[in-house]
């Protein structure tokens, strides 16, 4: 397998190509071939973007179909036939059963460019220029995401100060003990906390980069409603989380929460095509015309993608079989946790979204190793990058997840026995 | 042909799809067809991002064989085949050719995203904050790249304030007297000036939104030799004036420059399929793996259509008919400007990168509506929306540019008559 | 009385001329004479600048014979006599004594001129531009000191942001469950946290214009030893609560701490001339020669009363006396908490620096009101103007002090009938 | 003559003390006299601070009589019979007889500090953030002053980003040929210019510290013609030219402009106390009550000496008399300027405020060594330190004067022979 022309033309910068010393060619479901004809199972899918699995024919069939008729590949925002089917397809197969009413805003593909339009529209609905982010958060690779995301290493990048955001400890941090919604509560109704009122919350339901921490339902409620009582926009960005990961369509449905502004991206487009929305609260939707925009807001072939992912949804023997296998997933992961104790800390996430806390980083290079050696791909996250992340294609076969597992199980014991 | 679902769902930042009332279907090459069955001539091309034509099959035709192969779509950064010709390509038929040695860097496949990381490595690379931009610039829509925009309207987006920007004036800003390369080397060499030392220098060639002003190739060899001289980095952003679009591969071949740091992004992946790269003078490429990353920077269906773009460069019948295409546009131009010297103030741009400044908003405001009217497609750009933005495919046909000049010319007469 | 000159002529920004609405001729130690001929207890002196008493004979003595000497009154930071013997005074008298090893930094004459050099000094030291400042901290009225202030009213004044400050809670907030210290180390340790290694902790003893609030010698210790383990600057803001305000000369002393920093000012100068030093550990002391400066850095008039009011703290008779004055006023205060239960809330501060804080601002001002008429000068502070600080001279005698308590009582007393 | 005491205890800050090594006592006019007994003329005034010579006994007298009276010394912004007689004189002699209606604020008593409260003031008064500044500005240490100055060694103080500054040309910058205020003008205008509407314009007339850069009467009215088109608030910061130091009270007298906002300090108090007051257009002043405070902002002392230093301008003999003197300071600098052109390139500045510039700081640091050694205080200026900075006092006698410049004479001869 050739890797020269990585090698010689492409930017330091890369990183998977390192960690992963092959060059894969063909993918089905939760399996991917190299050149060698090596098959892998895939427990990273895209760090979230494949959730439906590679090549998923119900998703790419009429794409294909599609690419051959001569149709409209980009559009900007006009109108496109296109369009028009993924957005009834969204409202009717996600939003309308959930009892959602947002209005739909096409951005720039990326989660990134999501959230940077989320922010600017919060901003400019309230007038504040502030934004409050949580410790350890990840929201993108922009300026604008990069201020609100919480790891040193990502504040570093863009080599400029992060302002206009107030840094507040997530869920159970610093510790269980703290009570961290009411000390938001609480600095927002004092006049001389030294902090002003933010033009948005914006937060993860789960805490994928950060290291899977997840938020309870009671907690993301009591958020919700600090910033409905101070007047504050709450953004979820549900990029990783969202697009079915948790199980649910949405991360937050658990909670019964229903956030002003939410941002998808990633999985949305059901094929790895870039594609990312905006859903908004439509008494917010206050844009003109034209004032946010994006070359690659019209992908046709990402909305073609897309509105099959939708339909999906509608079909309860998918979605019965997406609970079924979180469910196994979960008594796997427990097993482990209770077979390696000296390796593993706890588990983290919920649902089909989990990661096993290790006791150290070590542990976690070690595991990743030998477990791509023996034909797994997981990867790992957490500001001490301790934690693995165990993102399986929420249509693995059982077949597949089980395969996955035991070379996960194996790694362990290698790692322990080492 | 029913629009109900961008009326009630979409949000009201739409903009092309009010602009142009219909619904568009199918394209081949610099037709667009709408479901009613009329046909347009497209001078807009997904703002640039479509220079090769809507559908052009010597770059579709290896896309559909990829998808329908079972091949890897998303990849992040790890090895792929397909990434791997991609690169073979790029650097084969467009930086070999002519001498031009860079490293490639995928960052998100969007034009901003792209720019974020290039300013964020020239930040890096010089352990520096601030950036030169210019009046009129515009570089994207997420706040790294919005900081470096120069018009009002991006500025106010984000809610935020621009901060470690030094906006200087471009080439003939505010008029032709003033020596505005000369301008900058003097504030860069006087320790009271006021003005720290930049991290970078960032451009156009041509400033498409800004109003189509072209920059002379003295004055961007003035800026580059500046940048020498002061160990500023020189970055080009070639998303929209790069890929083809003025009839060289690169916009700043004419001027016989090599900027430290070149992106593209828009045309590059040749069917509308989000693409970015960074390309990075080796020396520079200090980027730690990992450091910069994003979701989509691995979007193999682009990679394919990207190489099959590369190699049409390889063909000198292509070229030469892009060569003849850029005077043939030129002359009609140049006519419509003697004839409608009432409407038309100067011709702008360069090569198929072309615009009128008209005498006035509400001029070119009438020519859009009546143009469309009567089947052809353009937008207008400039801080006061005063000129006509012209950008047929670099491989429209001769009778397709004679029915969309004709158009134009009909659209100015009627102006003219209204 | 004529107050038409203020009406007519000074700006609307004037507030004490409104508030005690006469005109003010002469001053002795604790008591004020109008023009009317009407006496008044002071409890303000001046916000904390006029420790001493008004017109101290000990110190002003020796600066009216300066004065009639033709001795030198500005030098900028040339070398003069006087400025050689306050140095030697504050050594010698203040310094030693508490076996304190400071360099002594002259930057302009006021509060905020000395913490601003000091976080100028702290940002070069280390390298980092972010400083952590608390709730409700007050820091003074120019840019670099309002952006480490907490106060809503503080912060929007000066229209800009308030960059590179992170807010942290003060001790015993927002309740005395929550240990801000541990937090503090928590998020300082953590790579996640969003929070940077700030180049300092910057901290009043206690919190004046937020409320009265002290923190603990434990918790300042804490604080301390947080700084020394993350390698940030350590900077005591002792402005108001220094100069003997506590009883000790430094408010510190109590908690047998040391910062690296100390900044001085108000009652520095003992007779109300501005003045104002910043104390340097002496290996951070890495100011270039001339790299801070300031007009009236050079205030001699002031160097000879600061030198006068030095002398006073090798006294142990003035030492005892402050001591006693500060049991009699603490004890005063006791007895009016337990007497005004449903005025007054709990008593704030520490020795001669205390609070009452009421159960609403309204009881505040009607007891400022009433004991005006009376004969009292009082302020309020606090984020909800809901404290009465108590600021006697340290000088002054029983019969003043207990006359104004007698005042104080009245007003108290007084409001709770109405 | 001992100077341990500084060398021990003082910070390294420490810089005139440097270059005049030796410690001075006593000093009366325009002569200072050290702790030896030599004397020296002295050029540098206390950096303009002492306009009106060293204890001017018209200034002094009322002022020991003031103190010994047992009269208030610091009064906040309590009225106090002292404040209502320096705003009587201040209206009366200075405001009235130039036709000048402004409204007095008091803020702290620095001239950084009267410079924030105008920045504020103007940004309060238009609801935006950035204020528009000049290359080479110096505005003061504290950081929203330094924000606004030019020179990189202040611009680098503070360790944190100047933010929501625009810096543009000064009147002849970068040279002669550049028309700045019509760019200034242009891109005001521009929607596409990059460069948001200030909420201010601030200048000097004369640049002291940036090298003696003196505008033209044409060009600060064209400022203040651009400033009222496009809603900008006109500061003029007059704390070093103003205060009688270009011949007449107010630098700006001789351009016929009206700024909306004046800043004054240094030889405000014609004693060297610290003072400062901002001047402001009455509908301008929108300040609540107790919006900006400053606990100096009502030094009585200075109060005192300042309504003296005004009544002196209603005196025909002295006004007479500084005009005479401005002359005679022009006459003899154009001599040496004549005499030594090998080392002096120009004369700058303007009326007493003049500088010599020289061919290179090397000359300058040689001319101000000789001099001192021959008894004449005299500082540079300039981004490079190559302007030898003439400050005399305005009250300078003939036979000073004259001995002042016989010294300078011998220094540059001496320079020359070198």
């Amino acid at each position: 397998m050739n890797t020269d022309a990585f090698t010689a033309h492409e930017s330091n910068v890369r990183r998977y190509g390192r960690s992963f010393p092959t060059v894969f060619t063909r993918a089905v479901g939760a399996t991917i071939w190299d050149e060698a004809g090596s098959s892998y199972i895939d427990f990273l899918v895209g760090s979230g973007a494949l959730n439906y699995g590679h090549n998923n024919p119900n998703i790419l069939a009429p794409a294909i179909e599609y690419l051959a008729g001569e149709n409209i590949l980009l559009s900007l925002d006009m109108h496109t036939a296109a369009k028009r089917d993924f957005i009834e397809a969204f409202v009717g197969w996600i939003l309308k059963p959930r009892g959602l009413s947002y209005k739909i805003q096409f951005p720039g593909p990326t989660g990134t460019n999501a959230n940077e339009a989320a922010l600017a529209l919060a901003r400019k609905y309230t007038g504040r220029s502030s934004v409050m982010a949580f410790t350890n958060a990840f929201h993108g690779m922009s300026l604008g995401s990069l201020a609100v995301s919480g790891s040193a290493s990502t504040r570093e990048l863009g080599g400029v100060a992060r302002h206009d955001v107030i840094r507040v400890p997530y869920h159970a941090y610093p510790s269980q003990d703290f009570d961290s919604a009411g000390y938001i509560d609480s600095v927002l109704g004092d006049p001389g906390s030294g902090i002003e009122k933010p033009a948005a919350i914006i937060l993860e339901t789960i805490q994928a980069e950060g290291g899977m921490n997840a938020a309870s339902a009671a907690w993301l409620t009591e958020i919700q409603r600090i910033c409905r009582k101070h007047g504050v926009v709450f953004i979820v960005d549900d990029i990783q989380a969202g697009s079915g990961r948790t199980g649910d369509f949405f991360s937050f449905e658990f909670a019964k929460i229903e956030p002003d502004i939410v941002t998808l991206s990633k999985s949305l487009s059901g094929s790895g095509s870039p594609l990312s929305i905006v859903l908004i609260r439509p008494d917010i939707d206050i844009w003109n015309p034209g004032e946010h925009s994006g070359t690659f807001r019209g992908n046709n072939f990402a909305f073609v993608t897309a509105g099959a992912m939708c339909k999906m949804w509608s079909d309860t023997q998918f979605t019965g079989g997406v609970e079924r296998t979180a469910i196994k997933l979960q008594t796997h992961l427990d097993r482990l946790v209770a077979k390696f104790p000296e390796s593993i800390e706890q588990k983290r996430g919920r649902g089909l979204m989990a990661g096993l806390k290790c006791r150290s980083p070590a542990v976690v290079s070690r595991v990743h190793d030998v477990a791509f050696e023996n034909g797994l791909l997981i990867e790992s996250s957490g500001p001490n990058r301790d934690v693995v992340k165990v993102l399986p294609p929420i249509t693995i076969t059982d077949v597949e997840l089980d395969h996955g597992i035991a070379i996960l199980d194996h790694a362990l014991q290698e790692q322990h026995n080492a």
